[in-house]
């Protein structure tokens, strides 16, 4: 990247749920943009551990023994492995930083 | 990190200038926050790309061909070995993403 990314400016351009727009790309990790609302489903991902900051909403992050409730400029890492399902009440926005693009079947993205 | 973190809250702890606290890792990247102000001076790091993101006041990325001016959500990734000098005319709060902490004086810390 040799530009700079408005991060908000970006999410507010985002109109698919639960799919990742990547913005950067730095050692190897991308930084992706998503919005989402509703649940996605139980999912885990052995080959990296998956970064979340939030920037509008609020997000809960189901793992098998507790729930994570994340808020505005808060970040929370799914370590490698670790069964998880994001769920937004209403729509939330946030950056994800891992390997690969997740947003897909195996990523808990939801049929729709 | 098996805890949220509120990055903003935790910006506000932070006293000195141009000094990373890490607040997590994933995937062998270091999260880590800082905040600074003035000048630091010219480096650049052979081994890591380096990602900032600003949480508070303005940054400009003295590029050797170009300034990079940063504002609040904004995000720029400064290429391994590229040589960079970040300066702020007042406070500036950022988040910064790479493989170790480079706040020391190879990575651009001034002498104060």
């Amino acid at each position: 990247m040799t530009n700079k990314i408005n991060i908000r400016k970006e999410l507010s351009t985002i109109k698919e749920h639960w799919s990742q727009r990547t913005i950067g790309e730095a050692n190897g990790q991308l930084f992706k943009l998503a919005k989402g609302v509703g649940e996605t489903h139980w999912h885990k991902h052995d080959d990296q551990d998956e970064l979340f900051i939030i920037y509008k909403g609020h997000m809960t992050i189901q793992l098998r023994d507790k729930n994570i409730e994340l808020y505005e400029d808060e970040m929370f890492i799914v370590a490698k492995g670790v069964e998880h399902c994001p769920k937004a009440e209403s729509e939330v926005e946030f950056l994800i930083v891992g390997l690969n693009i997740t947003s897909n079947e195996a990523g808990g993205k939801p049929n729709i």
